[in-house]
């Protein structure tokens, strides 16, 4: 492999033409999509029109006449062919927490003589301060925190719910989601996945593998911009015998009655809470309509042969950077993430030579390979610069180790 | 009063410049600035470059160098001013129903053996369903629902909330904020104003009045477009005793440490939750900014002066419409409310006629009077156009009778 056959890769790329929907940072090659997904060019124009247009000339209008008032339906019927899902089960609101918020309640609710929600000590962290917020606010819950490959001997039947993240937000790790789902429900335990990290980098079928909840953000493979609303999933089997525990005017079943008494609405609107954001719900629809016109899995294959390249280069060329995510693609979402005990300096000096990836404590650095917007030359000129930096000592130079506080 | 001297009046205005900063619905007589603010002028060029510059070309890198990461706080110091709380009092985050979740929750939590909150029965209904889903999530509470004038009686040392919209939805009417908080502190209750109908409309000095928590929306107005993300305040004595109950990644003390244990902020931080939608955000910065450089008692003035010109010329001319906002400007807010027992086809026939109102069932229609972009000849305009419906019967006509329906 070299820089040349690295175009010719390119060149032969059936998903290249996507890169030109892209506007990507222009201070280096961005592999931080995992974190924000890069902007749609045409991203600053819609967001122009549809503030100037909806909001400016509509007003208050706007709410029927740019039908606003379906959007959250609108957007989650979209979401819903990207997750596997039915279009009724699927609604755009409010943030990933706060929707983990809902339907970890409403799991609960629904098996009433079990106490436990299972989860593992590495889920992500935000998911494990809203279970653990909950059973605080509830006390005759509990969370359990096992390790990942102990799931299936602490499910039992005082397990209400097993919570877990689909793809490790540091390995790149990629649980089996029908296996575990279906242990699970073999113990009459619920299952809630975290979609975070899946959703636009790999194919999901929440239907196929029987899930019951679900949520998700819409920022990361999806390009929905810095904080754009979230996700959440119901499986239509819970969507009668559930409701949110947050009990908001666009979850009524008639929020223009202004009636004095909560009725949730009959469907998926019953968990929507207060109004949404429409700017940021018009960056994401403008977004997903891009993602959703794109093959799964054309997608995650091109991200497959992105990861194996990064793989063997780095091998290759920076041997002292561990790769601690699967080795079979199979089970790996879109990051790889590596170890290295100079990781935190390594990944400033990468920012300084033009290569943009980032840092999670103590020593890891993630790199995003987003199929949508990136090169296989980028990933050649990427793991050049990792072996640049590591092999002539570069990230030994003070300025960086300084460490970087975000205030 | 002649549409002469209402031009008169428009001249004389100091606050006439105001309406230059706005581009106003295209449609007519914009008077639902109390549903949802106009647009600043400037929005759709600030929202095209927030995006192209910030998200566009820094990604991931913006969060510190486009400082997106203090946007709640950096929002929440330039509300404070408009709330006359104290800068680090306020956070932006979420919109109104999930802030009223945190803190009336918090509140709870500071009366461990008091289970009441009080409400008035004609409260906005969006914090009337907040408050009872608590009350079914955590058994031991009860919402206690009074007439306005009874607040005081019912007022006892099981109150642990007194929960109030400042400013009524309908009629316009103003509580007391001072009086009434003397009246709850003084029973040991602590109290929770929603200022969503106030903000931006009234003065407000919630340190003054010794309140202890707050929440609003900034959309109304303040002009912060469709769903703007909503306001909290928590009284610096409360701030050390209280937390959220609803534990996001952004409300803990080292939010990039990603910790698996839950540590919440020391400061007002810790009523953050998830991701922000920074998009939505950005439209609500560049709306605060107009909004706050102008006097809040000039704004008052000058809307009582608009209120005071309707009420007159509307007993003139259209005496079948009954005023139901308080004859003392001191005790209204932004807006009026008039009764008609044909409320529904009068306020679709002003639709038609060049005048944007609202109706509220059964029999309210409602004129929004933002000082900021409203002229006394809009109010001439208004009430000619409503004389002109109900005196020539245009309102009879069978197509705005049709029921409305938002699906």
């Amino acid at each position: 492999m070299n820089r040349d056959k690295a175009n010719e890769l390119d060149q032969l790329d059936p998903l290249a033409y996507a890169r030109d929907y892209f506007a990507l940072p222009t201070h280096g090659i961005y592999l931080c999509g995992h974190s924000l997904g890069a902007m749609p060019a045409n991203a600053p124009e819609h967001l122009a029109s549809v503030t100037r247009d909806q909001w400016g000339k509509n007003a208050i209008s706007a709410w029927n006449n740019a039908d606003w008032i379906n959007m959250p339906q609108r957007l989650g019927r979209k979401m819903a062919k990207i997750l596997g899902a039915n279009a009724h089960e699927v609604i755009i609101s409010d943030s990933t927490s706060i929707n983990l918020f809902k339907l970890i309640v409403s799991a609960l609710s629904l098996r009433p003589d079990r106490h436990v929600i299972l989860t593992e000590k590495e889920n992500f962290p935000a998911d494990l301060y809203m279970a653990d917020g909950i059973t605080q606010l509830l006390s005759k819950y509990q969370v359990i925190r096992c390790e990942k490959t102990e799931i299936a001997n602490h499910l039992n039947n005082d397990v209400a719910l097993l919570m877990l993240t689909h793809v490790d937000y540091r390995s790149s790790e990629m649980h089996d989601m029908a296996a575990l789902t279906a242990e699970a429900h073999h113990h009459g335990a619920l299952v809630l996945f975290d979609l975070a990290h899946s959703v636009g980098a790999v194919p999901l079928s929440l239907n196929e593998c029987q899930v019951d909840f679900a949520v998700g953000s819409g920022y990361k493979y999806l390009n929905g911009g810095p904080g754009a609303p979230a996700f959440l999933f119901v499986a239509e089997r819970h969507l009668s015998s559930t409701t949110s525990p947050l009990q908001g005017w666009m979850g009524h079943q008639q929020p223009f009655a202004f009636s004095n008494h909560y009725e949730p609405a009959t469907d998926i609107k019953k968990f929507l809470c207060g109004t949404p954001p429409i700017l940021s719900m018009a960056a994401l629809e403008n977004s997903i309509d891009i993602v959703s016109s794109i093959d799964i899995h054309a997608v995650k294959e091109k991200t497959d042969q992105l990861a194996e390249l990064m793989i063997e280069l780095m091998a290759l060329k920076c041997p002292s950077m561990t790769c601690i995510s699967p080795k079979a693609a199979k089970e790996r979402g879109g990051h790889l993430g590596f170890f290295h005990q100079d990781a935190y300096a390594i990944s400033r000096a990468l920012l300084d030579h033009g290569v943009i990836a980032d840092f999670r404590a103590p020593n890891l650095i993630r790199f995003g390979l987003p199929a949508l917007y990136l090169r296989y030359v980028d990933i050649y000129d990427t793991v050049a610069t990792v072996s640049k930096i590591i092999n002539t000592n570069i990230y030994h130079h003070p300025r960086y180790h300084a460490v970087m506080t975000v205030t």
